[in-house]
């Protein structure tokens, strides 16, 4: 069982026991917020600079409910539709809390949310020569996540469909030859709608899940965020053990050769 | 969390906390089996009276490794191709162990061991009469498992794939609508090949998971088993918290309306 | 080109060259209906004996918009919930019209639909005793397809998913299994939807499509008759050119060796 | 009837009848690829500049075969890794040829030939500065194919999975918002296996489906060119037609109400 502990997802130097990631949008209040971090055992909640109130003492703060002490604060930069737009944002995070590990997003048209790969590699430059440790949401295409790589991203975090759309990852075929080529982390972001979206990812070989959408806006969110505790354990133990491969024709549980 | 605690599969009056059974069949040896018995949190072992010893105190015994009074032992028909074989192979059964609870599987061509249906209700009917409680391997066609629980089953055992393919839930509407009829309860037998598999299958609303081949023939069968643990808990509970809706388009995680 | 003349579908010892067989209900009149067998390409339709006018001559007929010597009529046996009644209405069909190839359903719950099996087979029984050619809808079950064909059945009519449901085909595994198997022709019956759906069975190696709701339905019937013939004529030719393998990765259009 | 007939594919001012553009590699010698050319209805194929024999009189010609007055040659910059080789490439096709009509692409890495979207945008510029009228092959990227269209693009060329790997279409998800957003022709271009893949690309309202190995490495490319003629039809009557909706449940196809 030891080699199970030893199975930690390392990005930017650090380490962390759970491979999900979690959001800080959409949830009824801060406190249920926390709830479902609990339930989901994630170590990393990521947190939209421009909406949530990372600074403000009069009025209810995040960091009241969820201690940056005990969990990783990943700031992100959703709501920007510029570099210049997540560059500004994610240097104000850094003034505020000091946070060097940030998630960059440069989005584009609302209806697809889909990010602007121009825009993103333009932020990533400019991110980088200031010192920032970049996680990058992008599209699932292999050769934009290899340019990031190539650029000093600290985790490739392609979309598995629409953020926000809980189709599930349509693009398999991308995802593992995204997988394939990359050696820094590989993180599905956005897509995932239920558990075995996210089992699936793992399966795949991602080396984590993040979502929002699928525990907030489920019917029991703290429920939905246990499940999803589970599932990328499942998917991650799954791809670790091999799967059995798949066979045209029924195979016998038990053999019978011999039998009386 | 105790809302959790109450959440049991009960079978002829029995209550489980798991939800996964596995088989005792494929495996290196009789110790691999108990030990992926214990990473899977299973609490039944289906057992193909006509090869595992379970009577000769002079070869190696299943029972041996796998303690009947901890786990429950459920015997099952394998390698019976008619309704007679069928219920002369429980009926050693009983004499042997006093296990009432069985598994009646009758199986036809070898290329599929798809159930010979008509041979199944045959048999059901005689077990019935024998005071057995029978869970029943079957189709996936809901006017036959209608007809079993008419009959008294114990539990509806509706494949997802042939025996030992890993294929995964091929029929999703089929398991639906024999979910939505059902008042027992309803456990995909047959098909899974990987985590995501009996996550999907818990999903749709299934009670339980049986599998053999996925956790055995897995490179690392135990790692495969804890696996499928979560699997199964994580179908269940997303099946239990209801999934966010599908959506065709973006929705942003973080809402800007009223951003600075 | 000759080699495609001879591709011809025989049922029952009479040769057809079209593999699309449509229906006679849910059309807006029997004009449209006409229409639409015209624009289809269909040389057979199938009329349920018990709804469609085949005898009063003071009311609107359907012979007097599809020729009957032009056109097979293949009488079927819709809304038939026993075997007794499906053989009543097939003896009526036959003193009504002489016909003597019929459509064999015994159905079960309105709800999907779905032949109840044993039924079916006693109607099979008794049909056959009277020399009726029988071509039989039925589950895609192998097990009761290889029982319909050793008791003499002039078709296999595996559904494809619920009648009306538009779904497609759900479960390719088992129609490959029964065309495997089978030597007398194998139409997907029920589920069509679309276009790529009709290409879908012909391309897993179906002798032909049954299909009613998919063009009655759309919102344009005619050119949707259109369409389906198009796509069985594309996945019987798919199916008969063999397919290029899967690759789980690029494989240049134009081989680039020796270029300058 | 006439309705059909207006149904035309207009590419940069010229019209077209057929949806379906043909490659000109992997056959086994220009006679088979004219004969598929034929079989396909395909008025439109692509040809690799800088392989095929275009000016050499001393070599057997592609022209010899198929006759560039009655089949638009589609110079295409196949194994052109960078912008400046595309534009240089096409720059030599329309002084060979006096062609304006003209298909990008501009490759990466050999394992997935994707597009580099950086340097196609390139590339993009140059030749619109140069006159030409520019088919794109691209990623299934709606930012991209928006930049493309706004660049002036003729055609938007989305690849449905890596070229040459027939896995058909992966992402309907990102094909759809590309149709919906784009005014410009789509056509898929690229993972086109067999001929149901071509029908599901023009059911999901692309305007055409170009494809190479599909026909090329088919067992019998004639009978497979013959197939995709009838699998474009069908997917664009399907779409024009308006498919019935998908139910959950079953639908007679013959309403029974009012039955004697």
């Amino acid at each position: 069982m030891s080699a199970v502990k030893k199975d930690v997802l390392t990005i930017a130097g650090r380490d962390y026991m759970s491979r999900l990631i979690i959001g800080t949008g959409k949830y009824a209040d801060y406190q249920q917020n926390a709830d479902a971090l609990d339930a989901s055992g994630a170590e990393i909640v990521t947190v939209a600079v421009r909406r949530v109130n990372l600074s403000d003492p009069s009025a209810p703060m995040l960091a009241d409910f969820i201690d940056p002490d005990d969990t990783t604060y990943l700031p992100n930069t959703a709501g920007c539709f510029t570099g210049e737009d997540a560059v500004r944002t994610l240097r104000l995070a850094r003034e505020a809390g000091g946070w060097d590990l940030v998630k960059l997003e440069v989005l584009s048209d609302p209806k697809h949310l889909y990010p602007d790969m121009e825009e993103t590699l333009r932020a990533m430059k400019l991110l980088k020569e200031d010192g920032f440790d970049v996680m990058v949401y992008c599209s699932d295409d292999p050769v934009f996540t290899r340019k990031l790589e190539d650029m000093g991203a600290a985790a490739i975090m392609p979309l598995g469909a629409p953020i926000g759309s809980g189709l599930g990852i349509q693009n398999p075929v991308n995802i593992r030859l995204i997988i394939e080529q990359s050696s820094v982390p590989v993180i599905v972001d956005a897509g995932v709608g239920t558990a075995s979206d996210a089992t699936i990812a793992m399966e795949l070989g991602c080396d984590g899940v993040l979502m929002n959408t699928a525990i907030a806006e489920a019917k029991d969110p703290i429920r939905m965020a246990r499940a999803m505790k589970h599932a990328v354990i499942a998917g991650r133990e799954a791809y670790l053990a091999g799967r059995m491969p798949k066979k045209r024709y029924a195979d016998p549980s038990s053999p019978l050769a011999g039998l009386i």
